[in-house]
């Protein structure tokens, strides 16, 4: 039997090449939305509502009992109640309750692969590698890991992820796909020190959180399975996968 | 004084999110078509018409006296003379010649890069890496290295590429841009053998070069300062820089 095929989507500006219908994408978009996204859950969350703006999600936030959250520059923005670090959503917290929350790289491309026809949209960060990785493996469906990147400008952090993805699953797929191999390259070169490589490269979202004190929140977003589970985008919504 | 900026473009579909205004844009297509510009200008051709059809290449053939050229899946495109090897362009055969060369991605992008205002527009390739490098940190102007990419997806060679002549002339640049440093660590990973760095990671240009039975054409391409000028676009031709 023929092996799905695996592809890497460096930015949401590229994924008009690739063929997405009858596809599983991963959105990834490790900082911070994707990794805030699998704590809640991981929490106890109920569902998480991403939307593409502030003021949706102040305007959802009247219609429904939820909780608001997202950050502008470092900040909860405002109007909203929570920001995007995953230590705001302990399961003391977020057990039951259902987080609305507003991103803008990650969210974009959701809505994009939901438009283009994807079979199915899961997110990824390190927090649920192993979830996503398993679940891959046993759908042996075509694959795009899809980067959320930062206003379309390819990262390095998204980049990583979908280099770690592939280093775990690789023999379960043909990949023939150049960004794949250089996520895959580059993972390898930084997985001994995620963050050593992410300060010793000055990557650009590293230089932007460290400028707000988000060192701590950098670390954890890349730690390997502490939030594992597989957030699946079903109606709108994200849910956890049974 | 601030340094001048330097960023990287994976591929053409991303040069919108650059400011391609008074900036020296390289265009760079490894496998093939900057390299036999390199070449054939190294080897004495008076000039290098690049056009973005066969059709084009073919009707200039008849108004002009020149050597028309081009390939289609690894062959001579039907109606035109030679080949986009850089072994078909040997001194004695193109001195003081016009060839009018087709080619799709690396055409495209230096037709994009006028359309959006570059200051001037370069080609680089291994072949003239140092010409390139030399001529970018006297200029001390922004630059964008412009991989021009396999129908807009990003791909191994073009990044190598940038990811040399960023390790050479990084300190005399401002560099932030995630996809600069992730061609720097490609490059670095592979430089002491990039044609088995190609091969090892099954690139797909590579896969589909040595289809056509190519691999000397794509191990002369990765050859350092074989063909070492600095082809400058001006008025719609290629010619070496004085």
């Amino acid at each position: 039997m023929n092996k799905p095929a695996l592809y890497t989507c460096l930015s949401p500006a590229l994924l008009h090449l690739y063929d997405v219908k009858n596809t599983i994408v991963v959105v990834i978009d490790v900082l911070r939305a994707t990794s805030t996204i699998a704590t809640a859950l991981y929490n106890g969350a109920k569902e998480i509502i991403p939307v593409d703006s502030v003021e949706k999600c102040i305007q959802l936030g009247t219609q429904i009992e939820c909780i608001t959250a997202g950050e502008r520059d470092g900040q909860i923005a405002p109007g909203l109640q929570y920001g995007n670090s995953s230590f705001e959503y302990p399961e003391t917290f977020i057990k039951g309750k259902i987080l609305v929350l507003t991103t803008t790289n990650g969210t974009r491309l959701l809505h994009m692969a939901l438009a283009k026809g994807a079979t199915e949209i899961i997110t990824g960060s390190f927090l649920n590698l192993s979830a996503v990785c398993v679940h891959l493996t046993a759908m042996k469906k075509n694959v795009i890991l899809g980067c959320a990147a930062w206003k379309d400008k390819p990262n390095i952090e998204d980049t990583l992820f979908a280099g770690a993805v592939i280093t775990k699953i690789k023999e379960q797929f043909t990949i023939n796909c150049d960004a794949s191999h250089i996520a895959e390259n580059l993972y390898n070169l930084a997985k001994d020190d995620m963050y050593e490589f992410m300060k010793a490269n000055d990557a650009s979202h590293y230089h932007r959180l460290t400028g707000f004190g988000l060192e701590k929140d950098i670390r954890h977003c890349l730690t390997i399975d502490v939030a594992n589970v597989l957030p699946e985008y079903v109606g709108g919504k994200l849910v956890k996968q049974k």
